[in-house]
């Protein structure tokens, strides 16, 4: 396997944008990608594109067709929340194994003209879902659960919010930039208790878009390459099937394989952007990812590590919660934040000095409370 | 590059079935694969799933789930009509780059249960398509073109409809078991001058389920495998930058590469599955194949040379026009045909002796008149 690094990024703003297509979204992530990069359209190889929430067929194509992109592979892909790091996995590959030199991934969404707007999203099959273990419900189960095993109280998790919103108001790519009191969020509206509606990441429109290169040719666009030192993705199964349900499930099956990819550990971290579409999520994953103990989620807010200036910042962008979660644009829009701070480009936001950083987006969920797909990836620069 | 195999194959009845779920129709295809190759679900080890017409988040997953496939990479894909084409080429990747030595592609398509079902299907900002170039509209175009540059007569294309039915006729999974005469196909309902009714293919549901594997495992599970001996997919650009819409644009693009990775020529191909969603389509890529030269796919007709009992048969199966269509479904189900063929396992309508055949998908359109896919693959016994 050959050596793979980002050498360009691009996104939109990220927010409410009803009046902008999934082509004009795609499009201006893959114009400002290019721009960083340095890379002629004509010699993009390879091309993923996630979308979920529209019937769309060759998204990729054409939004390729706007741009100059034609004449390639290209594969429209979907994995729920987690069919950005599908897209990214599917460049990082061919590029990998020597199949082509330099690709695109992209992840598209606009969340306000889908279909499914203003509805719970179920399958046609998913009895739990269908008799209202929604994705808040599930949130709330486990967030109770945790609760009732550790100790952690409604605050550590509103915690979370506050943290993530804070970072948010620094990121002008965010769907919000405007903080909150812990008060604020604890009385925000009860989705499903003990979740209320700030600890819940917002419906989203925007893309992002990530240039990919084999390192023979690396030196030729970048001097500040960032390399794709693991990439994992993985069905990881059934949370109806685990015996605890404050996991995720992720560690035997996907963070494992990611570190010993990689050759470190969670200690050699500079920061970690995760998926945190409810504030439990981001506490749990402390967990699996070994950012801390089992249990210990609580304490770590306590402490503030995972604020920037702490031991180990999460989602130094706002994450889910505060940059907005355009589903399928979030796994790649993890890798632009990723490399700006690798790169030492995000101002105020910046985590100082940063080296290695980990992104993680899981997405789905079937037979009601398993997540369906995970995609994690370890950057250093 | 590993040889890889195709070990098992099954597929549903296609047809117009809107009682029966994606999740039910994938469920039944991927048994009868496993069944049919002898492995076990945990062995398998990556999936691809294509599907267009529903917005379903990671239907491989939930699919897997009912049949034991779970824990393992999965994505699911989009490429129109090629999606069938796209799931298979990454499942061979992934399996030929020593990756995994076990993987299912995977198409299921339920277009009767689609909210897209009755209307014409057209992106947003395909201005050609809001106009009205729908896809039968293109294809009358493109006949008439055919019929002015090369003396095409509306009865070579029709006879393509009568002779893919008289094929389907002997096909117990097509849609149509029906045979029709000249004048019926002629006569039938006019849907865009010259292309009448019979000569479009229908809509449809179901799925097909492929297993394949390196080469160094084929003997563990079967006696005859089918070998997967060029692999290309391909976004191949639009009709309306083309000087000659008579032909699809695929020869420099697709074609010959398939041609020069499997080492032969369209001379030595024993039969075809190509995309037949119109009869033109069918003859235009009688001439993009090298089939014939160009300008004579009617002359290849009025010899009966594409019929079964003649000298290089296409869609022996009765193809899309008798088959049926469920975009997504259909790239797999040409593995399936031909990988029954190889085996000589299909009775009245084997091609006697085969050895070398091709499959041939194209899908989508960008800016109205242009094929935004193509999955070309070469199998052999």
């Amino acid at each position: 396997m050959r050596k793979v690094a980002v050498i360009g990024v691009g996104m939109t703003m990220f927010g409410k944008m009803p009046e902008r297509s999934l082509v004009d979204l795609g499009t201006e992530a893959v114009r400002a990608a290019l721009k960083d990069s340095g890379v002629s359209p004509k010699n993009i190889q390879v091309c993923y594109c996630a979308n979920y929430a529209h019937i769309v067929w060759c998204l990729a194509q054409e939004i390729g067709s706007k741009v100059g992109i034609t004449n390639i592979e290209m594969f429209n892909v979907e994995n729920a929340c987690a069919g950005g790091s599908t897209a990214f996995r599917g460049v990082w590959y061919a590029i990998a194994t020597g199949m082509y030199d330099i690709g695109l991934a992209l992840g598209v969404e606009s969340m306000t003209t889908s279909s499914l707007a203003g509805r719970a999203i179920t399958s046609e099959t998913d009895l739990d879902g269908q008799l209202g273990l929604s994705m808040p419900a599930r949130a709330a189960l486990r967030m109770k659960r945790h609760m009732a095993k550790y100790g952690t109280k409604p605050e550590h998790f509103a915690q979370i919010a506050v943290k993530n919103h804070d970072h948010g108001a620094l990121n002008p790519y965010a769907q919000y930039k405007k903080r909150f009191t812990l008060e604020e969020v604890l009385n925000s509206r009860m989705i499903a208790e003990p979740l209320t509606l700030y600890q819940c990441c917002p419906n989203s429109d925007g893309a992002a878009a990530v240039i990919l290169c084999a390192e023979e040719k690396v030196s030729q666009y970048t001097s500040k390459p960032v390399w794709v030192a693991a990439s994992v993705l993985k069905s990881p199964g059934y949370l109806a099937l685990q015996e605890d349900i404050t996991l995720a499930n992720l560690t035997e099956q996907c963070i494992h394989e990611a570190y010993e990819q990689a050759g470190v550990g969670p200690e050699d971290l500079d920061f970690v952007e995760l998926h945190d579409a409810f504030t439990n999520s981001e506490l749990y994953l402390y967990e699996e990812l070994g950012l801390c103990p089992a249990g210990e989620g609580g304490r770590l807010i306590d402490e503030g590590a995972t604020a920037l200036g702490g031991r180990i910042p999460v989602n130094p962008s706002g994450g889910l919660l505060a940059q907005g979660h355009p589903l399928s644009a979030s796994g790649v829009r993890q890798i632009c934040e990723i490399t700006w701070h690798l790169r030492d480009e995000v101002g105020a936001r910046q985590v100082p000095g940063a080296k290695v950083a980990l992104a993680q987006m899981e997405g789905g969920m079937v037979i009601g409370i398993g997540s369906a797909s995970c995609g994690i990836h370890i950057l250093t620069r």
